[in-house]
């Protein structure tokens, strides 16, 4: 099998330099979603280069950003893969963090600096690259491909759900195919068979009117800060466990199988330490692999209030704003999750506002499915390194939207390096890693062809 | 005796729109000591103005900004008055909350809106310009004068006491005389006999060295939000109760004679309730006064860590920042508190940096004193209403270096209106107050000089 695919890797060693030039076009056009600045541009400008390799694309309207929606078919019979991904991207900020201006690819030691590069333009643009290279090279793809591009993943992807609900038909496939979020840090490749879900909430607690100085009206109007501090106080105890009435009720716990796993995942602590800038890091690996998969997060994400400047400034101020994002894993629901939380406050503190801010279920993908072993040889064969097995990812991707409302099994494939700093400043993709993520889609395609005619056969 | 400052009323009247222009002149100008903004000008602004109307102006060093230091002498066996004040102004951040640009005075209904139209240029502008009505209307003042502008009592008056320390001769007077902050919601004039301190402190607690993602890293790198928040919970309790080992230790009780003062003052819930922007305000007029002058408070004026934007960024900061600002009552010193919070800190959460901001001393003067009983007597007569005497303000201003350092008796009669939202945006000065203030300065001067005269004749 290797064999036939020998024309693969050198199409892409002559084509460097021009599809890097290609992601770069995308990577310079903004998308950033949470303030709706550059999406149509950037939807526009990835369909037309999709539609330039040959593949039939089309934008799909959604109630909030556009779908670049694309299929290459074969025949209607054939094996079909669905791959997903999306072309926005986080907001930029702190800018002054940023070496090389956040939306002008820079290279720098072999990677790629810019918003995006990793998250999720660079992987996308692999799949993509991918298909017009085993085009070039073999004339046909041996499957039907089917690509789903949203435009509203760093917003919780809010209507994905509606999108593919209404559009069953269209989306029927055998298998979803995500690459998204950074590969594994031993350099092995890693192959994920869920996430975790989050919900994200904005508590806000108001005080007087306006900012009050803290000298003339100290001791007569209340701090809002105060009251957050109260209310956080009774949401979690000192050994970081939630207080929320039954937050911790439905999780699933992990199968023997999967503990197992655990202790197969390689783990290099000052490795690890090193790469997220937390040098008192003391977890052991199977620890810190549980507390990623199979463990809620309960994080405040920002907390703003009051005079934030140089010196001081001596006011009471009017209002305190904290923004929580909780992850939350197989089977908690997120929906329940919030009514739980929005009980707790109104009980606690009931004249602090709760805003719900966006919500994904987790989802999970039995390791047992059929599919999972074909991409896995895939995998091992493009990397020639022993994949890695993980029941889930420690972040979220709308992967239920698959799993859950169309049945499929789904596989994510990471194809950015472990140190990619997504949602941070720098922001980084290891070239080496964008062209091999080329080369994996090549091998996942050609591998799921030879399975589904070993399928039909049978 | 009124009889003998009948011409100071007509000279103010003839000249309001002459003694806007020249306030006007030093709003205009920048002068924000936490910031380094316009200081210097405006001590020179100041300066030239005075040297105008006759006084013997000089600048005068200090570590920080320059004292604008003025005098008029009589001779050399003469009262003294000082009069203390301040040229510099707060920060007018948040600049969207202003109705007009905050360094362009704009007169709506009535009121000068301007940063530091209250706090203090409105203020120090109406007593220098009292002894050029003064002056104009005869000829010389029955008492020596001397004047003491700093620049930096916004950040604390950091290089006040040494630069009293340093000049007790130069300093040498009878009685201390300021006029800053708010005048009582009742419209009466007020008489205040002491502040209370305050202590500056910073708390920043880091996680990580660079953000990281909430998803891949959510239950790995600890979030210093939490960390923050975790600390205050120790800090305070439920009741608001301070839990610093010591904090209340050495807090002076108030006397009978106090108390009684308390009951006088005239207490309007819904007039502060709607001048402070907070509805739900439920003190009893004792209780309230109570709160600002007696006891401590506890204030936190900012807290920022993350993301504070539109919608959401799932990320762990890697910083968490709050400023506090503690107002202390007599006889707690500010040094031994800052000392005590730092124990506090450095057992309960050691990782967690305090940084010193600034202190104040608290101050109070016997309500007892015989300069009282003039000063009230000369406040009466000029605005013909019986002044409220407070024994101190719920604010700070270093009036402990007059009465801790130099030994003088301090008086402070504000003539800004109530609602003049110093420190908040649409900061404010009543122009009716400011003529008001001018008069009432000539009233003092003058009946200072009789209670001078009589003195020696006795």
């Amino acid at each position: 099998m290797a064999v036939s695919l020998e024309k693969i890797e050198p199409i892409i060693c002559d084509r460097k330099e021009q599809y890097l030039a290609q992601l770069f076009t995308l990577l310079r056009q903004k998308s950033i979603s949470t303030q709706n600045d550059g999406i149509v541009e950037c939807a526009e400008l990835l369909r037309e280069f999709m539609e330039e390799i040959g593949i039939q694309t089309r934008l799909i309207e959604t109630k909030g950003n556009p779908v670049v929606y694309g299929q290459l078919l074969k025949n209607e019979s054939a094996f079909t893969l669905l791959i997903y991904g999306h072309y926005d991207v986080q907001p930029p900020d702190p800018l002054e963090e940023w070496l090389s201006p956040p939306f002008e690819p820079t290279i720098r030691d072999g990677k790629i600096y810019c918003r995006g590069a990793g998250d999720n333009k660079g992987q996308l643009m692999a799949q993509v690259l991918a298909v017009k290279t085993y085009l070039d090279a073999y004339g046909e793809l041996p499957i039907n491909v089917k690509f789903v591009f949203e435009g509203e993943e760093e917003r919780s992807s809010v209507n994905l759900p509606s999108f593919v609900q209404e559009n069953k038909e269209l989306l029927k496939a055998d298998l979803v195919y995500t690459s998204d979020g950074p590969s594994h840090e031993s350099g092995n490749p890693l192959i994920l068979l869920g996430v975790r879900g989050n919900l994200k909430v904005q508590l806000t607690a108001a005080g007087a009117d306006w900012d009050n100085h803290s000298g003339n009206k100290g001791n007569i109007v209340p701090n809002p800060v105060w009251k957050l501090i109260d209310l956080f106080h009774t949401l979690r105890d000192g050994n970081e466990r939630v207080l929320i009435e039954g937050f911790y009720d439905n999780i699933r716990q992990p199968t023997e199988f999967e503990l197992r796993l655990l202790k197969e995942i390689p783990y290099n602590r000052d490795e690890i330490s090193e790469k997220i800038g937390y040098k008192d890091l003391a977890l052991d690996g199977e620890t810190y692999y549980r507390r990623l998969m199979f463990e809620p997060t309960f994080n405040i994400s920002g907390f703003h209030s009051g005079y934030g400047g140089n010196g001081v400034k001596t006011i009471i101020p009017s209002k305190a704003t904290a923004k929580m994002d909780i992850r939350l894993v197989a089977d908690q629901d997120p929906e329940d999750i919030y009514q739980k939380f929005v009980r707790h406050v109104k009980k606690h503190a009931p004249d602090i506002d709760v805003q719900f801010m966006g919500a994904v279920d987790p989802s999970r993908t039995s390791s047992n499915h059929e599919l999972v072993k074909v991409v896995t040889s895939a995998v091992r064969e493009a990397y020639q390194l022993e994949p890695i097995i993980q029941p889930s990812l420690g972040g979220s991707l709308p992967d239920y939207v698959w799993t859950k409302l169309l049945g499929l099994p789904s596989i994510v494939v990471p194809y950015a390096n472990f140190d990619e700093a997504n949602h941070s400043p720098n922001e980084n993709l290891n070239i080496d890693h964008f062209f091999n993520g080329i080369k994996c889609t090549c091998h996942v395609i050609h591998k799921l062809g030879e399975h589904s005619r070993t399928s039909i056969t049978i």
